[in-house]
C-alpha cells in the first residue's frame, strides 16, 4: 500500500535513500532454476550509473551489486532474492543548506507534508538513486524473458528540441551504444550532445523522450478491463522519476487520424495472420497480439539546475536559492536502462500470469 | 490478478458482458454512514448512455442502476456494495454474422487467443458497456469526495482536428453540459458538431482527447517510488477502451521546456505557499503538492466504422467485412464521465491510504 | 482490505446481508473453457440450506443461483463469473424488536462499533448466510479440481460431547449422505440425532467438529514461510461463522508427541516414496508432499438460545431478552458442504500459483 | 504471491536462508516519526537466539540487527525500513552429508519438489532461522502498538505432557522471564525444564503449546468474512515453524460447551459494557469487542532427533539417517517472541485499516 512495491507474481519491492546505508531491493516470485548472468546485471546497472561521459554527473558510484539471498550456486532457487548496493560515493554534507529548504519541483515539500520526519539529503527516498534497484530486478526479468525470446530495446528519439523525425531520420538500434547519448540515430545524436553542452554552460537543463519496443511477446498477454497490459505499463513508466506522459502504438497521434486510417487490418498470407499497419501498438483490448510493442515515455527537464531561484523554507520564509551539487544536464539517456527494466519487469509478470491460467 | 478490479482500500470489482445477463460491480471498503444521492448517480450513468442526442448512437439503454447490498436506510454500511444495471435493449442477433470473424481493431482476436472460449456477442467483455459499473462506483467516490472538498471536471478539448487552443480559445467550465459533445468552448463545439456530422456521412470515425481538472486535494497525496499519484492515474484512464496515451501537468510539452521555465517557483504571501507555475499539474514526486491537478487522455477513433475492410476469420480465411449494428462516429463525448469517475475512485483510494497512516 | 475477498489468482469477492435483495459474489480468475455442471452447483447449495431435515431451522429457502456473466455456451470464458441468490423467504419483521439490541454473542454489538449504521435484520452481513456465496464459488472450484483428480471429504466427527472415537468407530465416507447430520458412522450419527432432539427440548443449542480430507494433492503447492499450505487452509477455516479452532495432521495431539514418535518416516518401494505415517497431514514446510491433507474445524454452539439472558442495548440500558426466529440446535450439519467450499477454494488458488512459476 | 510477504498496510517481505549471507526483511508501511528503540528490539531477538541456556541449542549466533533504510535520527520516515542479521556463526559443511537427503518430517522432499533447485544447508529458507526477521518487524510493531496501549504476553503453557492446568495452578506473567521455558508458572516451569533433560538424555524431541494475551485492543478491529481477526492471527500463527493447531477463545473446548454456558453475557455497570465471560476471547463475528483477545497454538516436537531413522535421498534409494548438528530438543521457549512478533504484526496491520476508513 504504500507504494514500494510493483507486480503481483514477480514482485519486486525496493528500499533505501540515496544517502542512507544501502538502495537494494527484494524480488519475491522468481522462478527457481533461473542461470543469473552477473555480468549482464552490472551492465544494465553501469548503463544507468552517473559519470558514464564527460555529458553526465562526474559521480563516480561504484554501485556493484550484491546479492544476500535467493542463490544457490549461481542459479535462482524459487525463494526472495536480496540484494543491495552500497552508498558509498556520498557526500551528505553537500546537502546541509538544503536541509529545511524546499526546492523549486523537487519532492521536498510534499515529502516534508506527507510523513513529516524527512531524510533531506540528496532527495532521500524520491532520489532517482532508488531506480538502481529496479536495473537490478529489471536485469533479472529480462535474463528469464530472453530464454522466452523476448526482447526489449529503448533509446533516446529526443532531447529539448532535437528529435529523431519520422521519415527524415533512419532508426538504428546499433547506434544506441554507440553515443553518450543513446540515440538510435547517428547524427541526431550529435545533435542532442551539442544541444546538452550548450545547455550545460547556461546551467539548464533537459528533458526528453525515451522510445522503446519490444520484441517476441506471444499472444494473449494483458489482462482485460483495469489492468490492460499498455495500462500497466504506462503506470511502470509514469512510475520513473521526472516522466510527465506515455504513450503507446500511435498515441497522442491517433486522435486527429480517422477510423478508415487507424484500423489495423488483418490478412492471413498461408502462415501466419499480418497485420497491415500496428497502430495498436502490438495491444489490442488490452491484450497482446502478436505484434511488436511501442511506446514513448516524456521526461520533464531535470528541476537541479544552477540558476537562481526563488523559494520557501521550513519556516515559511521566503528565499533564493542555487542549487549545488554535481546534477545532470540531462538525465534521459541514464533512464535508457530504466525503461528497458521497468518494461521487463511488467511483461514477466504478465507472462506469470498467463502461465497461471493457462 | 485477472485485471478486474481496480483500488486497494476502496476497491471496486465489476463483471459482466454486453449482451449477458447484466452488468455490474462490487464496491469492497466504502466507509459506512455515506448518505447516497442515487440521482447524481442515474445523472453520471446517464451521461456515458448512448442514444443521448443525434451525435451518438441510436440505441436507448435504460442503464437503471440496482442496488443488491451494502445500503441500508439510504446509507452505506461497509460492507460490500453490489450493484447491477440489466442488459435489456441488446439484440444479441444482431452480432450472429460476426460469431467467427476477427474485426480489424477489436480485442475479437486477442481475446480469442488468450482465452480460447468467447462470448463474440456485442464485443463480450471488451465493450465499453463495461464501464458503465465504474461510473457507478465513481459516482459513490465522487459523492465522498465531494463531503472533503474534492472536484472533478473533465471535458471533451479535441475532437479530431478541432481543438481548444491555448491563448486562442477560453475554458469555461459551464459550458460543457450545454452541448452534445461535452467542449468547454461553445464556438469549439459546434466545429466539433460539424466534423463528427460530416464524418458519419462518409462512414468514418474520430477519436479525441478529454482533459481533466481536479480541484481541493490535499497536499500529501500519493505513494512514492511506484504508485505514485501519477501512475495511477495514468494506469486508471489507459484502463477506458480506446485509451492511447496520458500526459498531466506539462505533459509531453515538457520534453522542449528547460529546467529554468518548467520549475515552479514557491512563493509565501504570509498565508499560503503560491506556486507561479503549475507545469507539475499538481504533483511532485508523485505527491500532491496541493495545486490543481490537471492532465490529458488521448482517445484513437472507434474501430467500428461502416466501410468494408479486409480481415480474417476464426478459420484463418481471408475475408472482407463490413460492421453492421449501431454505433458512435466519436465516443469521446460519452467518455467524459468514466474519466471523472476513473479519477475519483484513484482519488478516493489515497484518501484513505492516507489516512491509515496519520 | 475490507475483508470481502479470498483467493489471490482465483479470487472470489462476495456481497450480500441476510436480508437484503440478494447474497452473491463475484470470481475472478476462473480460467476459461470449464463446463459448468449446475446441478452440482446447485446440489452442494441444497447441503448447505435451511431446513432440509426437522433437525435443522425450518426456513425454507430456496437458495437457487442465478449466473450473470462470465458464462457462454455452459463453459466459463475467463472473465469474472458474477452470481447472486435472490432473499426470497426472509421475513424482515421478525428482527424488528432486535434493532437496538445487542445479542449475547453475537456480532451486534462489533459491527455497531466498527460502522456505526448497521443493518440489524437477521444479523446483517453477519449471517452465516453469506457463506452461501461461498459454496457456489467452492463448487466452481471443485469441478476444475475434479479435472485435477483431487477430491474433498468433509463429514461431522463430533457434536456436543459425541464424537467419532479413534480404534472404536470406524470412518465410512459413503455413510455421511445417508444422515442427517453427516457424520461418517452411522452409530454415532444416530447418538448425535438423539442429543440434538434433546437439546432442542432445552432450548439449548451445541457446537461440533468437522473433519476434512484432501485426497489426490500434488507434490509442491503451498508457499513457504507466510503462506504455508496449512497456514492458507487455517485462515479460510477461522473465517467460517463460529469457527474456534483449527488442527492439521497431527494437530493438539503433536504437543505431547515425541520427534522419534512424530516423524513420518520415509521408504521408496520400487515405485514411489512411501511415508510409515502421515503426521504431517500431508503438508511439510508449508507444503504438500503428495499424502493426503486432513484437518479438524471447531465449531462452537450457535449463540441464538430459546432462553431468557441478561444483555445491553444500544442506549446503554440492561435489558433480558429471549431470541425469537427460527434457528439450528446446531448448524455444524449444514457447515460441511462449507468447508469443502473453502478447502477447494484454497487447493485451486495455490494450483493456479504453482502453475504460474513452473 | 510466492508468500514470503505479510500484512497489507503495515507488510513485511522477509528475505534469505539459513547459510547464505544475511537474513532480513523489508517493513513497507510503517508510519513516520516513530521512535525506534533498538534495545527493545535486540532483546526480542534476543529471546529467539539459540544459545541462551542450557536447555537450547548451543550455537551462538550474534543475531545483531543492521537496519539500511527507513530510519533518520532514530525515527522512522515512512520509508521502506530495510534490514539484515549477517549470517555469522554458521558452518555449512556440517550440513553436507545432507545435500542429497531427504530428512524425515523436514522440508527437504517437498522444497525439492516445489523448486528443483534447492539450498540445502541447515534447512535453507525453511529453517526457523527465517523467524528471526519477524522478531525485527514484531518489536517495531509493538514500539508502535505501545504507544496505542496495545500490549502482548506470550508463554509457554504446555511442553510435552507437562501443562499449566486450569484450576491447579496459577498463571503469573511475572514469571515468565524467570525461567528457562518461558512459563507463566514456577513450578510447571520446573517439570518442564526436568522433561526437556530427561529428554535430551533420550535423543528425542519435544512439542508444546504457546499462550498469548493481547490486551488494549480497541473494539471494531478485523474485517468482517474473510480478514476477521482470529482468521488473520490464525493464519499468522500457522505460519511459524513447526505450528499444528491454533485455537482462540473457548477453542476446541467451545465443542462440548452448550450455546447457554458458552454466551457471553453483557451488562452495563454505569460506565462501561461489561461481559460476564469471555469465551469469544475478544473477538465477536471477527472483530474486537474490547476484552482482552486470547489464543493457543500448538507445536509438534522438532523434527531433528538424534536417533536413527529410515528415509530416502534424491537418487530414490532407501536410507538410514542420524541427523548431525546442534538443535533444540524443544524450540517452543524460543518461540515466545515469534509468537509476540507475528500476533503485533497482525494487531498493527487491522489497526491502521480500521483507521482508513474512519
Amino acid at each position: 500500500m504504500a507504494g514500494n512495491s510493483c507486480g503481483t507474481l514477480f514482485k519486486l519491492t525496493t528500499f533505501g535513500e540515496s544517502h542512507g546505508i544501502a538502495i537494494g531491493g527484494i524480488i519475491d516470485g522468481c522462478p527457481s532454476g533461473l542461470l543469473i548472468d552477473f555480468e549482464f546485471i552490472q551492465k544494465q546497472l553501469n548503463k544507468r550509473r552517473p559519470g558514464q561521459s564527460e555529458l553526465v554527473s562526474p559521480r563516480n558510484e561504484k554501485d556493484k551489486v550484491i546479492f544476500l539471498s535467493g542463490l544457490f550456486e549461481g542459479k535462482t532457487t524459487g525463494t526472495p532474492i536480496a540484494f543491495k548496493v552500497n552508498n558509498e560515493d556520498q557526500v551528505s554534507k553537500d546537502y546541509d543548506h538544503l536541509k529545511d529548504i524546499y526546492r523549486p519541483s523537487h519532492a521536498d515539500y510534499t515529502y516534508e507534508a506527507k510523513y513529516g520526519h524527512r531524510d533531506h539529503r540528496g532527495s532521500g527516498r524520491a532520489s532517482a538513486r532508488e531506480t538502481l534497484s529496479r536495473v537490478v530486478a529489471g536485469a533479472i526479468a529480462q535474463l528469464w524473458l530472453t530464454q522466452h525470446k523476448i526482447s526489449f530495446t529503448a533509446y533516446v528519439s529526443q532531447i529539448g528540441t532535437v528529435k529523431i523525425e519520422e521519415g527524415q531520420h533512419t532508426i538504428d538500434f546499433n547506434e544506441i551504444e554507440n553515443n553518450e547519448v543513446r540515440c538510435a540515430n547517428k547524427e541526431v545524436a550529435a545533435e542532442m550532445k551539442k544541444l546538452i553542452e550548450a545547455t550545460n554552460l547556461e546551467g539548464d537543463t533537459l528533458g526528453g523522450i525515451i522510445s522503446c519496443h519490444i520484441n517476441g511477446i506471444p499472444v494473449g498477454l494483458g489482462e482485460p478491463v483495469f489492468d490492460k497490459l499498455h495500462a500497466d505499463l504506462g503506470k511502470a513508466m509514469l512510475g520513473i522519476n521526472a516522466v510527465k506522459g506515455f504513450e503507446y502504438g500511435s498515441g497522442f497521434n491517433a486522435v486527429e487520424m480517422k477510423g478508415s486510417e487507424h484500423n489495423d487490418q488483418m490478412q492471413y498470407d498461408g502462415n501466419n495472420i499480418l497485420f497491415k499497419t500496428n497502430h495498436a501498438g502490438g495491444i489490442q483490448g488490452g491484450i497482446s497480439n502478436g505484434q511488436p510493442i511501442y511506446f514513448n515515455v516524456a521526461f520533464k527537464p531535470v528541476s537541479s539546475i544552477q540558476k537562481v531561484q526563488n523559494s520557501v523554507n521550513k519556516q515559511n520564509n521566503n528565499i533564493s536559492i542555487e542549487v549545488k551539487g554535481r546534477h545532470d544536464v540531462c538525465v534521459v539517456p541514464r533512464a535508457v536502462p530504466i525503461v528497458e527494466a521497468m518494461a521487463a519487469l511488467v511483461i514477466i509478470d504478465f507472462m506469470l500470469r498467463q502461465k497461471a491460467i493457462t
